[in-house]
């Protein structure tokens, strides 16, 4: 029994409404995944984020195998325990920030070796570590060990990472214990089409539940990140789940789920939260802004969400401006249900037959009022 | 109609269990009020707070006059629309922290000139400012300006702080312009019974709809503060709320019951929390100790608070090793909940008769754990 079940496709694009089924609970996709690096979305309980809409959250590898380690997640009940979160979980492979946040020392076919961004010790790290380390920690959904390659980069880079990757995919597969954990394959190649064939061919031989496309976000632009994405959705099994990694601002969302994307994960709801910054319809709204400090309405008058119920706008620059935590934690939850409202919105418009045509007109909208800032950011 | 009543008086002791009636809801006394010094007790929704059993809130008049300032607090709705608190406030006068944290410019018979502590501007403050700023944050019970003392003071420096006292005490009420506010008196005195006693006899002359004593708290000790808490107390009028300013440790709270005080705010719950103590009836536990890192129990096996019923000491010593925010919110909840459990458990044993001795035992037991730490504290 297949684990993905695809409940409708859209007439008008590649977007399929899908269910995923994992040891801790159903996902309804597409979904969007807020991140807990550590093992905490930051400043949410598990009970706030339930509330925010939000089924699965992400936790990474390399942050909890460096404090606490994984043998003390696994003593605690695993993920699941001790992030108090009884719903499903993925955790990345950790090849991301082993290549973006540590002191790397060596790279090679086989593995990493690197030293640890809190004390510099040195750790080693490879496709059977970050499986084994994986399995300790006990995610729903877990991730093959990867190269990511930076933007832009060359092509003999981008080969070296695609092979690597592939062979590392491999004896993640061959590692890989545990029944009740999803393991994804994740297809890198840059932004170089024959790459990312060539890596999707091969991982898909190795018939992983689920493909994630990797490598992007990495600041190859809006362009190239759908381009790579639409050819290399196209790739993938229609009857396994696709998960772009990392991505990303809400038009994004919207042509990677026309693209067949079903899952995403990204950490601009809850950063830019911290950093007063509020997602709405009608754009980005600055909460230290000094003209919100009077204003008693809420960052959005249609938002169901705890924030926009019980606090002005006013409220929330008051405290960013004293730096009590509240702040933080109140627009952090304004920006997940302001995501998780998007995805229930896709969902039900692909169930409704009215995705295609709205997503175009949305990412139209967006592009137009992006290029109009960028002019204007010009003349000025 | 008197705001306050006395359901029941202790046999063995002064303590009583009140009921007192504010614009915003009903108190049940003994109580202790949460501190949100600057409009959010730290971390925490206002939904988080109510859920810890607290049902009256204190906020600091000094830090909310400077930031953002009382009429952007009034035209925000009030602390209650400011906070998203629909429950009783209280606010003190903003005297002890123009005395502790700014710097003094001037102090005179008529108020004090000084320097915000946030950006250096010269600020004055007198009896009447100090009423009308309160009346427009709003609060429910708000407290008259006075001169705290520090410990050790001259008897005439005492002898100063107590004549301002109460002479602006009689302007803050020629001041007051809300019905739906309680204004209380501050009787201050240092640890001088005559000087408290003159202090108490002239404010009760103004008929304040409650009294608070006001000046401890201030490195005066254990002792010092209960002897003239016992004797302030036995000084106001029985059938008014008298609550005693900035304490404590819960063995103060509990002798200051014992001698008949109704209300308390205290940061130690809240600052501990953020500090990673926590309060247990078995003494503190200091979260960040490594001994915790592996264990899955919760603080307190009996606690019923959202942090004990879902998170274990691991998680906990996690979070604040790693400087996660959720590791403070979980404290600061359990500690409030200790706090209101600890207030809910003296209300219930006035009621039932069993307070007298069960507070003497617990005074004398936590005297007698204090003398023994500290014995070995000399031995080590």
């Amino acid at each position: 029994m297949s684990v993905f079940e695809v409940l409708t496709n859209d007439n008008g694009s590649s977007a399929r409404r899908g269910r995923l089924q994992t040891a801790h609970g159903t996902i309804e996709t597409p979904v969007f995944m807020p991140v807990g690096t550590r093992g905490s979305v930051k400043g949410l309980t598990p009970l706030q984020l339930k509330d925010t809409g939000s089924s699965i959250v992400l936790a990474n590898t390399y942050h909890m195998m460096i404090r606490p380690g994984a043998e003390i997640v696994d003593a605690l009940g695993d993920l699941h325990g001790l992030m108090g979160w009884d719903g499903p979980i993925l955790t990345d492979s950790g090849g991301y920030q082993v290549f973006s946040l540590s002191t790397l020392n060596r790279v090679g076919d086989d593995g990493v070796e690197f030293a640890s961004h809190i004390d510099g010790r040195k750790i080693y790290m490879d496709a059977e570590i970050a499986t084994t380390v994986q399995n300790q920690l006990g995610a729903d959904i877990i991730m093959c060990f990867d190269e990511c390659t930076p933007f832009p980069a060359k092509r003999e880079q981008i080969q070296v990472a695609v092979d690597r990757t592939i062979r590392w995919a491999e004896i993640c597969k061959k590692t890989h214990s545990r029944d009740d954990q999803l393991l994804f394959g994740i297809v890198q190649g840059g932004v170089d089409p024959e790459m990312r064939s060539l890596c999707a061919e091969e991982l898909i031989k190795l018939d992983f539940p689920g493909y994630a496309i990797g490598g992007l976000s990495v600041g190859e632009g809006h362009e190239n990140m759908i381009r790579t994405t639409q050819h290399t959705a196209a790739l993938l099994p229609s009857d396994k789940p696709r998960y772009l990694m990392g991505v990303g601002m809400p038009v994004d969302i919207v042509a990677a789920v026309h693209a067949g994307v079903d899952m995403f994960d990204c950490v601009l709801p809850t950063r830019n939260g911290r950093n007063a910054f509020a997602f709405t319809k009608n754009g980005p709204i600055r909460m230290r802004n000094s003209m919100h400090a009077q204003d008693t309405g809420p960052i959005d008058p249609d938002c169901p969400c705890y924030c926009c119920r019980n606090f002005g706008r006013g409220t929330l620059r008051h405290f960013f401006n004293v730096g009590e935590m509240l702040g933080p934690i109140l627009v952090t939850i304004h920006n997940i249900v302001f995501y998780q409202r998007l995805m229930a919105e896709i969902r039900e418009r692909i169930e409704a037959g009215t995705f295609s045509y709205w997503a175009l007109e949305s990412i139209e909208l967006t592009n137009a009022l992006e290029s109009e800032s960028i002019s204007e950011y010009k003349i000025a």
